[in-house]
């Protein structure tokens, strides 16, 4: 457990977003309460959503004496030899690939929780494992906030990222699993859950493709329930309207958007 | 109490504010995300402010599935039908009224819930009740942070919406009710509390007219009380200083603004 | 305790920060609110760290009212007679005086609270502690929400202030001597930090002087622990260039600075 939190450290704190070194110069408080906070919001999420003390993780005071450690090492260690050293591949997918299976950890500790507190109510148990497994994403607008950052414009519901998305999936495997829906024992759920984590995050890290496995499930998906036309080129064909042979498919598109205005117009009065 | 719910996910969906049918085709899980939060914003926020997990709405897992049908059919449907459906005047006014009844029963609920934790807490009694039944509107800020949409510089403490000023009028009656100064019996209170709100409801609705019919008392109690001039007709007189009569009530209204600016002036060193 | 409430709002109240009067005029409502959050801050920010409800300021009834009167008279009283009485220095000088004293019985109230929940938990200490003693300030930037003011390029962990500074090294010392590593007893150490801020607090309202006693210690710790070199003459030094002898001095800065853009450009990919 220590060693995972080390890990989850370790790797939260290599992927830091940008504009923190220069919140490492200017306010070293800052720059670790939200380290804290990118380390441990998962926690701190599914604490605040149960109505437990969200201070809860700093009781573990040797984990957090740890993060902390790791925290000072990448910022202010000396010719950032620290950070040198961790920016190796070798050992950036070895990080890379411990932080996935704390992941699958995390999830199955977040649905256990959430099944002791509400009995048998999936939906909990899937958005506190959600929760526990992806706090740090969830949180970002407000961990921004304690960097001075602020973008209201974008949050990870608007703009799910790969973690967020992958970690969903998870949640409501495991919850599925939890509810005896599943023909899988847990451990073999979670073997296969995070090798498959594991080996999409390595291929990711060593081609630097950032295309989602997931992209071609959501695009059918979406299309199926939401008949969501989300490509560009749909958008840009609107602007066109020259296209003689589009009439067919464009038609429900435009009656769509047109219902949209209609609705939008109707709800402002 | 389930019958409650669907239509009070009904209304909230149907007035949903601006915007949001873009955020439905830009992204599903945001939209419902709002949507939950608009319907079950009372429960959320009273929960949080008693201590309790805010989840607890999840875990009447009918009522969620109600409310994202409701959700789905309103946003999703081909052709629009449902929501052309609902867009009908006499099923609208049919909506609107049960929504009333609604709150009516979530203010109590709220009180009574609040009475549990703190015994006799006159104002918990009040903050909670008001939460319960206005909570949609006042976390409106967030809801709308998760549509990517962020208006610092309003919110329903600033600018109080009538549904939420009625709410809170409601929740300071029941609570007294419940206190035992005033000399009416609980379910004639909510008979007439309910009657009221539906009358000038469906009042709005027919005349399309949206002054409160609070207005006037509001201004009698803010002038007795703040000793405020809120006319704009004021703010534009002292731009004009030209008035040879007006001198009289000017000048007390002019001493408060200068001590305004004095005391700004003092707090800002 | 009630007298230190009441000295606690009343100061509150008189260095509330600019703007305030505006929102006095435009929403007593939203006015009320904020300056409730100003001066129960504290207690709503460490029952929400402790998971329990922060609502229970509001239960003790006879604080709120007093609160509110103080408030009342502050804002609407006529000629604005209130807060020119205490606008006097001695007055002045006289509740910035009490509220310190308060200030030291909150953090050691904190503390002992948080002792109750988790027992020996050092860090959850002194967080409790420090939330308790300088909340209002710590969540200005949701204080500030309630006004329509929304200022995310700052918040109290970015640029500390003095009094949430001293209530840290406050919540440190008070946890110190409860688990025991300072040779000091409780009262006596109470004491001593009381004596020091009110005498601080006396000679900043005398001198006008806006620097912290702190700043040297500061500057050595942050020089020691962070390598920083956060004067502005060093960032001003770097455009010039021209200078011979500093080499020497600019060289790890230099290095440092161009450590972190390398640092970032990583961290972006």
């Amino acid at each position: 457990m220590l060693f995972s939190s080390f890990h989850f450290c370790l790797w939260g704190l290599f992927f830091f977003p940008t504009g923190v070194v220069e919140v490492s110069v200017r306010s070293p408080m800052a720059c670790w309460f939200s380290a804290m906070l990118y380390c441990f919001g998962g926690s701190v999420l599914s604490s605040l959503m149960l109505g437990e003390p969200p201070v809860a993780f700093l009781a573990k005071t040797i984990n957090i004496l740890l993060a902390s450690s790791v925290w000072y090492l990448v910022f202010y260690c000396p010719e950032d030899m620290f950070y040198r050293c961790f920016s190796l591949m070798p050992l950036r997918l070895l990080v890379a690939g411990m932080k996935e299976v704390t992941r699958t950890w995390k999830i199955t500790d977040g649905i256990a929780h959430a099944n002791t507190v509400y009995k048998d109510a999936w939906l909990v148990m899937v958005a506190v494992g959600w929760a526990r497994g992806a706090g740090g994403g969830l949180i970002s607008n407000f961990e921004q906030l304690v960097r001075g950052v602020w973008k209201p414009e974008t949050n990870e519901l608007l703009q799910m990222s790969y973690p967020v998305k992958v970690t969903l999936i998870g949640a409501v495997l495991f919850t599925l699993q939890r509810r005896q829906y599943l023909p899988i024992a847990k451990h073999n759920l979670m073997f296969l859950y995070t090798i498959f984590l594991v080996v999409f995050k390595v291929k990711m890290m060593l081609t630097r493709d950032a295309t989602s496995p997931l992209a071609p499930f959501e695009a059918a998906l979406s299309q199926m329930f939401f008949g969501s036309q989300k490509t560009p080129s749909k958008v840009k064909g609107e602007g066109v309207t020259s296209s003689n042979g589009s009439s067919v498919c464009d038609q429900p598109s435009e009656q769509h958007h047109e219902g949209a205005k209609k609705k939008q117009a109707k709800k402002t009065e």
